[in-house]
C-alpha cells in the first residue's frame, strides 16, 4: 500500500457541506492500489464504556485520474458534528488513516481523527438554484446585431467584413432585441453579455464610466427593455464587470493624470511615482502592462464603496441576474467577500461568475464566487474532441481529475465553455470538422455544470484568436449551418426535458470501449448512457446487462441487442426511466 | 521518482503571502526521493519572442516528516503576480511539475502553471506583532488566589484542599492583583484568563450574563484595575468568550424554557421541539449533550449582533488585548469572519485565539483567527519529553509535519501550550520527573510561536485530569519548587534578551545524534544551537565546524572542543553573534 499517495485534508474538495444536512468526504489513493476504503465516522461526543461510538460506511470509488483513485462517501451526521477516519484495505493489508497518520489499530483518542466539527449551512457553497438549469449564450454586443444604425460611429465597418483589433461594426442593444427569437428558438435561457458600460474600445473592457451604458449600444431605457424582454422569455441576464482595472478615460484616472500628486484620486490606483508615464514606461500597476488599463486600488475604501455601489446599482435598477467579473483572480479575496455580501443582500439568488483560468478552489469556498470560467475543462474537451490530441483514456483522466478537484456543489454550478472572445472558435480549432464539433457539443451539453455557447458557434462560425473570433454574427440563414443549429437545439431541448441530462443526475465515466468515451448520468428514476465515438472507425460496444432494453434517445427506437455499433464520429444515447 | 507523492496546491500552507511583498512556496515529495527541486517562476505577462520569461530558484529542503520531504522558497514578485512550476530532479531524472501535471519539457502555455495571481497584503495572514514576543500565562481565576474573602460563597472550601468538579475556593480578581509580582518576576507578559463573566459553575464556561463579571471574582471596576495594572507591567490581557453556547441561566434561554413556542428568544437557540426536556433527553442542540450549555444560533442576526457587541464592549470599555474563543470550531466560519471584522475595527492589533484541537488550516487563512490552541504540538511534545513514548526521530517527524502544515506566519504566532484546565498537568504526565519537565520547558520556550504556561506549572504543581488539574495555586514558597521557577524564569529571560531565541529566528532540526533532539534558531546576526538529551545516558555529540567556538549560553563558558558531552536529561545551548 503506497502510504505517500493517500491524502485527505478537511474542507475544500475533500470534506465539505453539500447541503444543510449532508457532508461529503473524499480520500485519494494511488491508482489501483486499494481494494476498498471504509469511512469510520461518528459524533465526537457519543461514547459508551469509554469507547467512541463510530459507524462504518463503505466508500465508493467515484473516479480515477492518471495517478489516483478517489473514494467518496456522503454522510448525514445526526447532530451535525463529525469526526472520522479511513480504513484502507488492499494487498492483504488494512490500515487506519487519520489526521495524525497511519495506525494498525483504531486509535482510542478522538483527537487523532479528522474533524468536520459542525455542519453550518451558512458555510456551505451554494450557487443559485436556477443556474443549474441554465444554458448560457455569450454575446459580444459590438458584433451580434446592428439594430440602430443611427448609433453607429462614422468609422463603422460594413457588417460581416473582416475585423481588426480596433474595428467597430455597430452592434447594439436594439440588434440584440431584434434577434431574441433566434436565441429563444435555440433554447438558451441565460445571456452573458461582455461589457456594455461606457468605454473606448470595441470590447469595452476599459471602462470609462461604470454607471453609464455605452452610447454606441443605446441608452439605459433600451437596456432595461432588453432585460425585461429577456426576462419575459425566461432568459437570465449576466453583465460583465471590470473591477480589476479601469479604462484610461475613467474620470478619476484622468484626474490623476492631470493633477498628479495633488489629485484626490491618486490613491484610487497603485501609483509607483510621478509622472505616471515616461516614454513607454508606466509608473503604475495595470492589467498586465497595458497603459490603458490602470489597476484599481480595491483596498481603498472609497474605491471599494464606489465599485460595490456600482454592482448593487445594476442589480437594483436593471434587475440583472448575474455578474461576470473580469480578471477576478487579481483582485483580493477580501474584496470579493464584501462584494458577495453586498450583491446577495439586494438579490439573494444573483449568480457570481469570476474570470479565473487556473485552479480556483480558493474562490469557490462559498464566501466568494458561485463559479469561475471553466477554461481548464474547455482545454480538456477541446484537446480531445476538437484537436484529437488526447486518447479517450487521457480525456477521462483529465475530466475526472478536474471533477475531483472541486466539491460536487461547485461542479453542478460550473460555468463550462468551449471558447470565448478570448480564444479561437471551437470549429476552427476542430479544423472545421463539423462531425467533431457535434460530438463536442454533445459532451458539452450533457456534462455536469452549466454550459455556455459562444455566439455563432451554433451556426458554424469560424475564427482564429482575437480579432478573428469576434467576427460579426452571421444572420443570413443560407450562410448559417442550420443542421448544426438544429443539432444544438435538440441537445438543449433534451437537457431541459430530462432532469438527468441536466444537473439532476450524477456523472460517471464507465469503461465500455477503449477508443470511445462512455458515461452515465443517473438519478433515482432515470438512467442515461452516452457513448461517443470520436474515431474514424465504427466501434462495437457490448452493453452490460443493466443497459439492455433502453431506448435510443436520439432516434426513439428501443435497443434490443446487447451490442451496439457506433458509427465513426457517431454517438449513442440510451435512456430509461424507472 | 514517485509522482504520486509530489503535491502542491496554491494557498493554505503551500503558497501564501508571507508579507506584503513575499510569497512563500512549498512542495512536498516522497522522503529522500528527490535530490533537488527548482522553482520556475515569473510574471505571467512578461514574454519575449513568444516565450514566457521565467526565473529559476533552487528550493531549500526545509524539513521532513515520516513520509515526505518539504521544499521551500520565498520569492518577491516585482509586480506582485506569479506563475510557477517545479523542476524535480532525482534518480537521474528531471521532470516539470505544474498545475496540469507532469511534463518532460517545460510547457509553452502559461495556463499550465500554478498561479498566485496577485499578492494582496489584505489577504495575507497577519497576527498582531506583539504576540510574537509574548509569553502567556493561563489563569483559572477561581483557583489562582483569594484576595477578598468577603466575596466567597458560603460553601467555599479551604484553599489548597482537594477539588471536585463543583468545588469553589474563592479565587478572585483581588487575589490576582495581589500576585502580579509573582508573574512579573517569572517574566511572562500575557495572561490568558479562563472566563470571568457571570456564570453558575466554578469554570464559568456556562455564561449567564455576557456583559457582567462574575460577582465571585469582584466587580467591573476591579477588573478594570486589574487590566490597568497588567498593562502598567506590560502584560497583555486575554479574556475567554464562550459564544458556541450559553449557560442554562442565560436570560434568553430561561425565557424559552418558560415561554416555549411563544418566547421571542426561541430562535436564539437550535430547538428541535417543545418541551425542551423530557427526562434525560433534551430537544435542543447543546455543547456535546450538555443540558446546561444550549448551543447559540449564531446565524440569527439578533444573536450575532448581541455577541459581536459583547466582543466589542470588553475591548472598548476594558481595553483587553485578546479574545480566546471557546469551542470555536463548532461555530461557523461566517460568524468568525464577521467577528474578526468587528473586533479589529475597534482595536486593530487585538489577538484572536480559537479553541480548535484538530487541523486548523480552515480557520487560519487570515480572515478568521490569529491562532488556535496548539494541542497537537502539546501532544507531540508531551509524548516525547514527558511520556517518553516517541523516539527522537518520531518527535522530529511529528514537529516537522506540524510546522509544514501551516504557513510560517501562522507558526510564528501559534499559541503553544503544554497543558491546560482541560488536560492533566505536564509534571504529572511526566511521572513527576522534574528533569524531564525542565527539558520540556526548554523546548517549549525555545520553539517558534508563543508559549503559554499553565498556572502553577512553573512551581511544580501536579494534577490529573479535571478537577485535579484545577487545584488551588500554591503560594507557600517552601511548597513551591523555586529551582524550577528560576529555571523557567531564566528561559523566559533568554527569550526576551535574544531575538533568535524568540520569534525572530528560523527554526530547523539538525541531525547530530540519534538519541538527542538538536535544532537551531537563526537570524541574520545570531545563531543558537540547542541539543537536548532526554535519555538516561550521557551522549557525545560531534559539532560541525560552523558551531565550534560558540559560547555555552547557560553557563557563559565558551566551548573550545569539537565534541560536547551532554549529560543524561541534560542540554546544551550554544550561541554566537555575527
Amino acid at each position: 500500500m503506497l502510504k505517500e499517495a493517500i491524502y485527505h485534508r478537511p474542507k475544500n474538495n475533500f470534506a465539505y457541506a453539500y447541503d444543510e444536512k449532508t457532508v461529503h468526504i473524499m480520500m485519494k489513493s494511488k491508482k489501483q492500489d486499494l481494494d476498498r476504503v471504509d469511512l469510520l465516522y461518528g459524533d465526537p461526543y457519543i461514547w459508551k464504556d469509554g469507547a467512541w461510538q463510530y459507524k462504518t460506511k463503505e466508500m465508493k470509488l467515484s473516479g480515477s485520474d492518471e495517478w489516483f483513485d478517489y473514494w467518496f462517501a456522503a454522510v448525514e451526521p445526526e447532530f451535525r458534528r463529525l469526526r472520522y477516519g479511513f480504513e484502507c484495505s488492499g494487498q492483504a493489508e488494512s490500515i487506519i488513516y487519520t489526521e495524525r497518520g497511519f495506525y494498525a489499530e483504531l486509535p482510542k483518542d478522538i483527537g487523532s481523527f479528522f474533524a468536520f466539527p459542525f455542519l453550518h449551512a451558512v458555510d456551505a457553497f451554494k450557487a443559485p438554484e436556477w443556474v443549474k438549469e441554465t444554458v448560457w449564450y455569450q454575446i459580444f454586443p459590438e458584433r451580434f446585431a446592428d439594430g440602430d444604425p443611427h448609433l453607429n460611429r462614422k468609422d463603422t465597418k460594413k457588417w460581416g467584413t473582416s475585423p481588426d483589433k480596433t474595428s467597430f461594426f455597430g452592434g447594439d442593444f436594439q440588434g440584440i432585441l431584434n434577434r431574441l427569437d433566434h436565441l429563444q428558438e435555440l433554447g438558451i435561457n441565460g445571456i452573458y453579455f461582455t461589457p456594455v458600460f461606457q468605454a473606448e474600445t470595441n470590447h469595452k473592457y476599459d471602462t470609462t464610466n461604470y454607471l453609464a451604458v455605452d452610447p454606441q449600444f443605446g441608452n439605459k431605457e433600451l437596456l432595461k427593455n432588453l432585460i425585461r424582454e429577456c426576462h419575459r422569455r425566461e432568459i437570465k441576464v449576466m453583465l460583465d464587470a471590470v473591477f480589476n482595472h479601469s479604462g484610461y478615460c475613467f474620470a478619476p484616472f484622468q484626474d490623476v493624470l492631470k493633477n498628479g500628486e495633488k489629485s484626490k484620486y491618486k490613491d484610487w490606483f497603485h501609483i509607483h511615482r510621478f509622472p505616471l508615464q515616461e516614454g513607454d514606461t508606466i509608473h503604475y500597476d495595470a492589467f498586465g502592462f497595458e497603459k490603458a488599463m490602470p489597476k484599481l486600488n480595491t483596498e481603498n475604501p472609497e474605491v471599494r464603496n464606489y465599485l460595490l455601489q456600482t454592482a448593487v446599482y445594476w442589480i437594483k435598477e436593471f434587475d440583472i441576474d448575474a455578474w461576470r467579473l473580469d480578471v477576478a483572480n487579481e483582485v483580493s479575496h477580501d474584496f470579493w467577500r464584501e462584494f458577495r455580501r453586498a450583491v446577495k443582500s439586494v438579490k439573494p439568488d444573483v449568480y457570481i461568475l469570476g474570470e479565473v483560468w487556473h485552479d480556483s478552489m480558493a474562490w469557490l469556498q462559498g464566501d466568494q464566487f458561485d463559479a469561475v470560467m471553466n477554461y481548464r475543462l474547455a482545454d480538456t474537451v477541446v484537446d480531445f474532441f476538437a484537436k484529437g490530441k488526447a486518447t479517450a483514456n487521457q480525456f477521462k483522466n483529465e475530466v475526472s481529475h478536474l471533477l475531483h478537484s472541486y466539491p460536487l456543489s461547485v461542479n453542478e454550478a460550473a460555468f463550462n465553455l468551449l471558447d470565448s472572445h478570448d480564444t479561437p472558435r471551437i470549429l476552427t480549432v476542430a479544423d472545421e470538422d463539423k462531425e467533431s464539433l457535434k460530438l463536442t457539443f454533445l459532451f458539452h451539453l450533457s456534462f455536469i455544470g452549466t454550459p455556455c455557447i459562444y455566439y455563432g458557434d451554433e451556426i458554424g462560425m469560424t475564427g482564429e484568436s482575437d480579432p478573428d473570433c469576434r467576427k460579426c454574427m452571421i444572420w443570413g440563414e443560407s450562410e448559417q449551418d442550420r443542421d448544426l443549429f438544429h443539432f444544438v437545439q435538440k441537445l438543449i431541448e433534451l437537457r431541459k426535458k430530462i432532469p438527468a441530462f441536466c444537473n439532476q443526475g450524477d456523472f460517471a465515466f464507465i469503461d465500455l470501449h477503449p477508443a470511445a468515451v462512455s458515461y452515465t448520468r443517473k438519478n433515482e428514476t432515470e438512467t442515461l448512457l452516452f457513448i461517443i465515438n470520436p474515431t474514424e472507425q465504427t466501434v462495437e460496444v457490448n452493453l452490460p446487462d443493466h443497459f439492455k432494453g433502453m431506448a435510443n434517445l436520439w432516434t426513439g427506437d428501443s435497443l434490443e441487442s446487447s451490442a451496439a455499433l457506433i458509427q465513426k464520429k457517431g454517438f449513442l444515447i440510451l435512456y430509461k426511466q424507472k
